[in-house]
């Protein structure tokens, strides 16, 4: 259980080791099981789910799985017609736009609302002999989907309605946090060892704005979860400037990109907090040199961490060799062996 | 003059203002001339492209003019087979790949392979009586667009190239740097009175890969332009952990985004270093009332800047409301009279 001790930061036998989208495009056992089918039908489906999320375990011997869900399924439970596009990701229409729209968000009931996925954790629960972490949205990377109807490079309609309706942006990212603990209260229960909550698009906002629009959600979900007792991980791209924000909304372990060095996200994050990453992503589609010598740099700058899990800095890429994270894998856990 | 003073570090009457794609498609008369036409087209048509040049200084009064071109334009000058596509960008097939692709790129003859673009800046120099800013993209900005065929989110081939064939990758940088440079000094000559280098994406680097195999040719290029004594500006998104080293490739502005304040910014890039910047461009879709309190927020945060340019912290977005940048001009020029 390296994983669990690593996020509370207590002493490990090697450095616990898992993949951001591990169970993904880049098996080709994922792609022959999925197929063309919605990602959403496959989440609904308990031994579909089940069986992606155990592939990267099985192949890898990777320290930790993964629910095999989406951010969004939360919001697909309460009744938002969310798609999952395959190459695009969550797309809405119509967006949400105005107070009317709150309407479209009714409060989770994880039982029914959430029953594939719960069921899944349960069955993974008895499979797996590494923790499961759930997972869920942030209130602004969440509300990014629905305002913006689908991914977004720049934000302008989110911004836009934070800075000019916080009312209703309050009353929104409110209903989200709500949902998010919810999830994540409900996948702990099913069996869930650790959680991640993922703002990835945090890094868009300036502090300012993080620390009046996110900070406040993200807190209800992490302080939400205190009473729990599982590792809280709380992770966004290209937070450099965040990080010690990120670290007070309750986390144990942040997650962070290959833009920060983990020494200096170390220092921004505070004492007594783990570190998730943060080799780039990019790399591993390089030459197995390369990735060797850039997992090695990442696994020299840990050293003086108080506890790090290793993870790339962002989602496996779906055009990644497995075979060169199979050797990341293979290299965490022999140099750092104990 | 207050924009070269600014740049310079030295008191200004009030602060100057320009925004990065202030002669865009956010304006009805550039819609209206450049309609549906190829932007390559129009850059080398020097009637048009002093036009467009000169929309937004009519309209808006900005304290800078900046040449209208895009940074392939030195590349296609060379006889590089780049498409700029509209809401795409430049996209080049086949891309770079190898050794043999480096016959793709010969040196620059700017009175010959730029001649519209110089022809524009004479014409400019006549007409304008604010300064006209050239530009060119970096090196590593430039590569990345050569190597990935077209816009990237995660530079995966880009990074694959610098670390796995690192001569290759200096060769391929050496020789944009040369062209970067040739195109700068050429513009400065035909009446240009300061420069902006764009490394548009260097802030996807981590910051060893950018001391490594973006800043020596960065620097090339900005040592390069020193004995011409105009004002170089080197801008990029999201380099908030870059914004030392980019200070130190020879700017003497560092154009920063809206993820850092301009204090901290200004602490980073250090002495005697103006800052340009840095209204989030999104924001200025939002109602009057918050694009005002914004542009209040970077004023203040303005006032210890030895130099300050006011400008958004990337390009203005197309859906951007013309009146809504107007009042900023006017609210800068009207908050910082002396």
């Amino acid at each position: 259980m390296s994983f669990l001790q690593a996020c509370r930061c207590e002493p490990v036998e090697r450095t616990p080791v898992w993949f951001m989208r591990q169970a993904g495009r880049s098996l080709p056992e994922y792609r022959a099981l999925r197929r063309d089918g919605d990602i959403l039908d496959a989440v609904r489906t308990p031994e579909i789910a089940v069986e992606l999320t155990l592939q990267p375990v099985r192949r890898y011997g990777v320290d930790a799985a993964i629910l095999f869900s989406d951010i969004v399924v939360p919001l697909v439970g309460v009744g938002v017609d969310i798609k999952v596009l395959p190459g695009r990701g969550p797309v809405l229409d119509p967006p949400f736009r105005d107070a009317s729209d709150l309407d479209r968000l009714r409060p989770l009931e994880p039982e029914s609302d959430l029953a594939p996925v719960l069921e899944t954790a349960r069955l993974l629960a008895g499979e797996l002999d590494v923790p499961l972490i759930g997972f869920a949205g942030a209130p602004f990377t969440l509300a990014s989907y629905l305002i913006e109807g689908g991914p977004s490079r720049n934000f302008a309609r989110t911004k836009a309605l934070m800075h000019a309706e916080p009312t209703l942006w309050h009353r929104l990212c409110s209903a989200l946090a709500d949902i998010a603990l919810a999830t994540l209260r409900a996948e702990v229960g099913a069996g869930a060892g650790a959680v991640q909550l993922f703002d990835s698009w945090a890094g868009s906002l300036s502090r300012p704005e993080y620390l009046r629009y996110a900070l406040p959600y993200s807190r209800t979900i992490l302080d939400g979860l205190r009473d729990v007792g599982v590792p809280r991980i709380h992770f966004g791209v290209g937070t450099g400037e965040l990080l010690d924000l990120m670290a007070q909304a309750g986390a144990d372990v942040v997650g962070i990109d290959w833009r920060v060095s983990l020494p200096d996200a170390s220092a921004r994050v505070g004492e007594g907090i783990a570190l998730q990453g943060n080799l780039d992503p990019a790399l591993c589609l390089a030459p197995p040199e390369v990735v060797e010598a850039a997992t090695r740099e990442v696994l020299a700058e840990a050293k003086t961490l108080p506890g790090h899990v290793f993870n790339l800095g962002h989602g496996v890429l779906p055009d990644t060799d497995p075979g060169v994270l199979q050797a990341v894998v293979d290299l965490v856990h022999e140099e750092t062996a104990r």
